[in-house]
């Protein structure tokens, strides 16, 4: 069923590349969704979560538990480079990590399902999620807003622009790391060059904060742990021979667990205020604890496993563990709230050139799309089937 | 003879603070300068030294040498914020170092010596100096284009706003800081924040050379000699979750031994190689040896100390040595070719606000243009009668 | 079979902690081996590896593939404080890390193994090894001299002190730690502290290097990659006012992945050589790799996991997997060259205060050496009719 | 008359040189210079300022003011290498400083001017000062018992072994730094360098110390001022592999000014509060301010210049202003209460090797024993005329 829809799949992705709408004003995509589902037997609630959040509900003829999917739909401030003929129409914005594709499969996916809705045990619960890139995210506020009343489960994909088509890819356990973002103000005195006594030199000063922090990965963490502390920019612009007065710097931290989470802010605050003792300066910190640790749970991600193996897929190559992955998505506060699954999907055509996620020539293999849908509905039926 | 004119030299110093030219722009000053000397009995070279340099040469009736004495006349880019009837008429061009002082008593002095010439011992060259504030200064052209040919010695005079009136201040050795200045940027490799290991983080290179090169003061350099660095600026600006691919970094150096200037610019050349060495990374270096060391010949500020010590002007309260000063100056160009004295002759009223030279507030007390006069006529008298 | 054994095990467990040996100096303890099979059908191989090695052969009735399995010897130069009956008769020598528990279940285990011998398939080849706790570790030199020859799997146990007893614990991939040791000298010049300039600052040079090696971990590493950097020692004792001509550091690194080590050694080397560029100064550096990443083998270790949950023995309550572990172990050396399993037994009698292992107080419940014997037995039974 | 007594001075010294003591045991010492003045018309007070201090009287014929002249004779805990005939018989003591000469020259002079005491104006106070090598040195206790009282001025001279007999050297101002010590014990957590997590890194914290420190000097102290920060001791021995625990540093601070002094404790004890708390770590500080800046006054000192200058002493090729000495003197401490001027008078025999002060070889030439006396005689001579 879903094979005689690739076409369909193939065009609303298109539809929604050339339209792309940034984090938060996904206006004409909120409404796009709706429309899709105008006239189909399914229960649809918009506006939520940041505005555009749409829940579709498909109740199942047979009792069961709720099961919820979700894919998001928002796009990102990049030009597209890509050489395509579905293009962004709109200058500076650009669907560069595939969440057109997610919502597409999801779209024809959920046609499917409807058909079929007598025979299904229990509700599938479909979260068309906006605002996946910008923090905090839409995830959160969706949350907050109840659309996981009822859920006992979250199943998501992502494709992923530079693993080859066929391959679908899992982690079981930590899965995307957590995040939180700093914006430090060190506030020296400036003077001249000559007389260095009579200012505070907050260049100085950021920069033994800059070496300070290194042992927070170092020495503070459990080495059989990940955590990153980076420090992207250092704002001391100013005259070669005046000493500066501020300073500003701004970064990021990751880790794949919550219980470092508190180690590196406690670590992080204790060497800021040491560093400005030291200094004699005073600072002002925003110090903000963003995405979660996104933790895939162990019996549902290998339940999934055990069924797409066993669905034995002709377009599915392999399905491998990939390990845990470097960046965050706010999937985790689903992941956070119910026994959940977030897994990979390959979109790269073998034998041409792979662009990463975010990078203006950005592109997929649209065999990702069908492959997407069936590996969500081996998983779903699986579920409905069997639990995890 | 010369406090007769000292409304005249008011005058001038209004008239200049009012037209105020910036450092090599300065050409109706020149011409102001020029025009002075219309129809006096002294020989006029113009267009020396960056274009609007001015030699005067006021040959003596006796024989003997010849005395260089000089007086810069360009303005800052400063726009005025001083309460004073003769503010500037041009905006963001201020006299705030007191130049058009030095103008001003310079050109009646000369007057007065043309008067008198028949009676003195040797010549007289006034230099009228251009681009005082701007390296390389107009003091090295000058020099280049011939102005100490046939000078036994150089004598020069700074007013200064926060120095008591009445007040003249000398000395002997080092009297203002040679300088360097340095632009640098480190080339890293730029990343995400949650892959460290695929770049080469400059943020942190630029960090550790900052930190490390506080090392060349505190110990390359003999602890009784004066050397400052300076991180000006450190332009690491980037984004937060991104590694940054390089950074730029400007200062500033002085010293008041050129024996120093050797020592820090091979420490600091080697400290970058070194930090770069250990960051692998790669860097572009421009380092600029500017401004001399100004100093001061012993013999030849002394016999101007006794001279105005036995003159004892009624206008001068006490006559101090003041050590030596942080800012550099170009008069260090002459002092390095002549024995040389410059001097300073306070210009603060008493019971008034002072504001530093380059402040938008600056002023002066004009009664320390008629000071500077007597002061440099003295010194020029007696160096006429005795030499140094 | 093995049960009835138990007490002949402690026997000798018991006999050998009283009697331990310093690593390479194991001769007793090497003849108390060789001369348990005396007499029994089996091929005794002696001084191998560092003198003291044994080898012995069980060769089935029945083809099969040749298993090893190894048990160390070796003994600590810790002074026992454990308050127990057979408490070490050699002043500053004790068996704190269990290899007397190896070794005395691994020779009843063998004696139980030749008495069925008949029904064996394939050989099993006992490895005695001598000098496990000093680099470069006597499993090197074992295998160098043939050990593995025609040997296809490796299995080991160690004993922990601190897991409660009737735990097995167990990691595939990497499960102990590789290391790399390190001496530095940094040789400046000394020189009075009141004129630094003549001298160059050891002290200062080697604290940019502890504080600049911290960014290996923190930016150069695979933040998904386990490694420590760590400077244990810092030898610059010197005279408070005498800047210090030489400092001696020495440290330690290990690492989970054989590919983290060149990145680190190389990382390593370029800081030093940087940091002592910057410095001017010279360096002497003994770095040694010793002890490799230890591996098990994925098809190998959970084909035992499998054999002991089916064999779903009485003493034991549990079979987790405990992760990587921070320690090293030159069991490494083995899993280098055959696909191999090391995996643990606990040794915690609960309600007893637990001492880590290499404390002065280290204990172990002494079931658990039927525990080790009969999840040995398992373990070559079950590899013998199946493989891995 | 002094001429007459060179020889006595010689063998004076020769003795003492071959009979040194260390500071706070110089009994033998005091006895000898007691014994001198037995029977001689002066007043002896005796067991003054850490027990061996000696007091003089020599009370003029003629009203006038009081007049101090200092002489130390402690000894240094040196193994002599010298090559001379009246070598060290202490084995590991030695007159490496010159005391010897000091006290040899001031007892012959005191002998001269107790002969023509009648002429003399005012009185003469001899210190035979004990302790001056050992901190916080026999001055301070000199002082505090009464050393001055009545003492309108003081005088002292030093030896100097590298510079060439026959040069006189003098400063006005601060002429020998001022000194703090130190003893830091940084307290953290030690550990297994494979948990670093579990411990808190000392090494690393003193290491920050050290460079975070360089500041004081390279940012917090007017360039134009002198300060040294020296750590000359960092001891954090310890295992390779193992975490340390705590670390000690010592190290020497010295100034020209005593208003630095201030600043750099403030800074120093600011920036170890800093980087302990960002590192988690406590600590014991044990900070000694011991010899004072030694300033000689202008006015005292430019008296001596002039009647040594004009005396025209045959032996004296030159009168030179040295500058500052980066080495600390505790004739500071009468400096510090009453006007006075310590001057050096140069001991290097042209064409042989020169020693430094505390050298093994160290030796002077006895011709500076004749000078010193004679030098002496001059100025004092001229104080009773002439006053300061």
């Amino acid at each position: 069923m879903l094979e005689s829809k690739e076409q369909e799949m193939i065009e609303i992705r298109r539809h929604l590349h050339e339209n792309p709408e940034l984090s938060f004003e996904e206006t004409e995509t909120a409404k796009f969704i709706k429309n899709f589902y105008e006239g189909k037997d399914c229960t649809v609630t918009t506006d939520i979560g940041g505005q555009h959040g749409i829940l579709v509900d498909i109740e199942g003829g047979l009792p069961g538990d709720t099961l919820a999917i979700r894919a998001d739909f928002d796009a990102l401030p990049i030009h597209e480079e890509a050489d395509v003929p579905f293009r962004s129409k709109v200058d500076g914005v650009m669907h560069a990590c595939g969440h057109d594709a997610h919502t597409a499969y999801m779209l024809v996916l959920a046609e499917c399902l409807i058909t079929v809705k007598d025979r299904l045990k229990g509700t599938v619960r479909i979260i068309h999620q906006p605002a996946e890139e910008v923090p905090p995210g839409g995830a959160i506020t969706m949350v907050k807003e109840g659309c996981l009343e009822g859920v006992s489960h979250v199943f998501g994909i992502h494709v992923i622009s530079t693993m080859p088509t066929g391959i679908i890819a899992y982690h079981a356990g930590s899965v995307h790391t957590g995040r939180a973002t700093f914006k430090i103000k060190i506030q020296g005195k400036g003077g001249h060059g000559a007389v260095p006594h009579e200012a505070k030199d907050s260049i100085l000063a950021g920069a033994e904060f800059v070496t300070s922090i290194q042992k927070i990965v170092s020495r503070k963490i459990n080495p059989m742990d990940t955590v990153t502390v980076t420090i992207g920019s250092f704002d001391g612009r100013g005259t070669a021979n005046i000493i500066k007065d501020s300073v500003v710097l701004e970064g990021d931290i990751r880790m794949l667990k919550e219980e470092s989470r508190e180690v590196v802010e406690q670590e992080f605050r204790r060497i800021l205020e040491g560093v400005c003792l030291a200094n004699d300066m005073t600072y002002e910190l925003d110090y903000q604890n963003d995405y979660k640790v996104c933790v895939n749970d162990e019996a549902t991600t290998m339940s999934i496993v055990t069924a797409l193996t066993e669905a034995n897929l002709q377009e599915v190559s392999s399905i491998v563990d990939c390990g845990a992955q470097s960046p965050s998505e706010d999937f985790a506060y689903y992941a956070a709230k119910r026994p959940s699954c977030f897994f990979f999907v390959g979109a790269h055509e073998p034998g041409t050139e792979a662009y990463g996620h975010h990078h203006p020539k950005f592109r997929i293999d649209e065999k990702s799309l069908l492959i997407s849908s069936k590996a969500m509905a081996v998983s779903v039926l699986n579920y409905m089937e069997k639990g995890v």
